[in-house]
């Protein structure tokens, strides 16, 4: 299934994607007030989504919003998660246009759980930024706890579902700052996610998807999840072993080559940039770059 | 005025302290449900528990409560923020003690939310951990929305309050494991808070605190806030440049000299330790650490 969430920002609606790809409502089987929070994966709330989406019983969400107005947005796929944990240098060629080493582990940093915002929503460069970046990533989205888990069968079975993730980032705040990541990583509007929370048994293999980014129409990175230096089973086995991982909980996977920090020219958004991205079967996002 | 929340894990219910030192139930005055959360802190309704304090309307928390049940515990003074902002190096004998050179500017890092615990909860050390550590540190939970803020002033106005913060920290983890920090500072009960949260006027210079800590007995951190690099108005309005700080938000400030990384012969917490901290004004704790 595809789950998304629809409306003004703070005001989405719960909504599922039929066989013509039209947002149906899910407020009527959920409930009012329900949210793709941490309790509706725990709960097991998705099997209903799921019976009642097959049966045709959802009606067609908001049929007569007005295009172009905020009733019409698509939002992050999830609520707020509860955390947001991001794998370095995951993919060969990325490492090694930064002039980093391969890792042995996966290098682990964060990202503040309020820069998840819709994937059609504005980018802000934040104030006194000369270096802001783009990284389209894989998102994993936890569906069940995940504590010291053994195997990556038993770590496949915590994972909810999939979504398209631009890991934006300010290169000077996140290395030349102190030299801890999450202060390049965590500025206002720095995690756009969707449109869509793929279920996991649409994506048979996370390990095999192509993942694409433009700028101003110019393709910038074009990779394969099959690249990943650890794999999603890997890094969600791996991260169990250093803190409990919960339902609704979000984690970016690393990023392929051919971000700005290391092409020729070092090529930072600026204000008025178009960004796109996409990886296949999970959809497209959109983003214009403002200034905050 | 101290708030606090008691109760077993999960089901705790916020309380605030009268003139005798007894818990007094809120949930009268503030509806059933409600908890100090962000919410909370943004609602302004702290003004009205001040209001019904005064007034002497609040009854006693569970004055029947068996002494020793879980009914009694006492929870972190905060429900699960958005989001836990660290300061490293913040002392200058923290600093020296590590080897680290003294930082120019704040050095950011994060725990995963869920690490936050009660004062009196079990520290578990982490499966494969022998560098587990403890840090106390000064706890600031933000009461207003900070984003770029452009002064002393306006940081301080966003403090609803301060705690105690035990920054538990996996030395290995954090140092020889990729360099990030998070991957150390996130484990399961690796931040317990409270007793309690102690609002911002009654904390007149949070510049002169003194923080101590021992282990079985022994004392091992005995500082002042007196002696930090970066006061708490320079971090709020620091992190503020970088991210949104939101009500419900903990900020741990950095530790002062007395760790075990920087100590003769290293002595790591092992099972069985009994960890103790206090701050001036701000209560005590008492952990025993267990194994995960």
């Amino acid at each position: 299934m595809k789950l998304l969430r629809v409306g003004p920002p703070g005001e989405e609606r719960p909504a599922v994607l039929d066989d013509a790809g039209r947002p149906r409502d899910l407020r009527g089987v959920l409930g009012q007030g329900v949210d793709f929070d941490g309790d509706f994966f725990a709960s097991g709330r998705i099997e209903r989504v799921a019976i009642a989406l097959r049966a045709g019983e959802l009606p067609p969400l908001d049929e007569d919003a007005a295009p172009g107005t905020t009733e019409g947005r698509v939002g992050a796929p999830i609520a707020r998660p509860g955390k947001v944990v991001c794998v370095g240098l995951n993919y060969r060629d990325h490492a090694e246009e930064t002039g980093a080493s391969i890792p042995g582990e996966p290098i682990i940093f964060m990202k503040a759980p309020n820069t998840v915002v819709g994937p059609e929503d504005e980018v802000l460069i934040p104030r006194g930024s000369v270096k802001t970046d783009w990284e389209v990533e894989l998102g994993v989205v936890i569906g069940r706890t995940a504590r010291y888990l053994g195997t990556h069968e038993e770590a496949l079975a915590c994972v909810a579902g999939y979504a398209v993730s631009n890991d934006v980032s300010e290169r000077e705040f996140q290395l030349e700052r102190g030299g801890q990541w999450d202060k390049g990583k965590s500025c206002e509007t720095f995690n756009p996610l969707g449109p869509w929370l793929v279920t996991a048994d649409e994506v048979p293999d996370p390990q095999s998807l192509g993942l694409r980014l433009w700028v101003n129409g110019e393709a910038r990175q074009d990779g394969s999840t099959a690249n990943m230096i650890f794999g999603v089973a890997e890094i969600v086995r791996y991260l169990s072993q250093f803190m409990v991982l919960e339902p609704g909980d979000l984690i970016n996977t690393g990023t392929p080559a051919g971000v700005a920090l290391g092409m020729p020219g070092q090529p930072y958004l600026v204000k008025g940039d178009v960004v796109e991205l996409e990886i296949d079967g999970l959809g497209r996002q959109r983003q214009t770059v403002g200034q905050a």
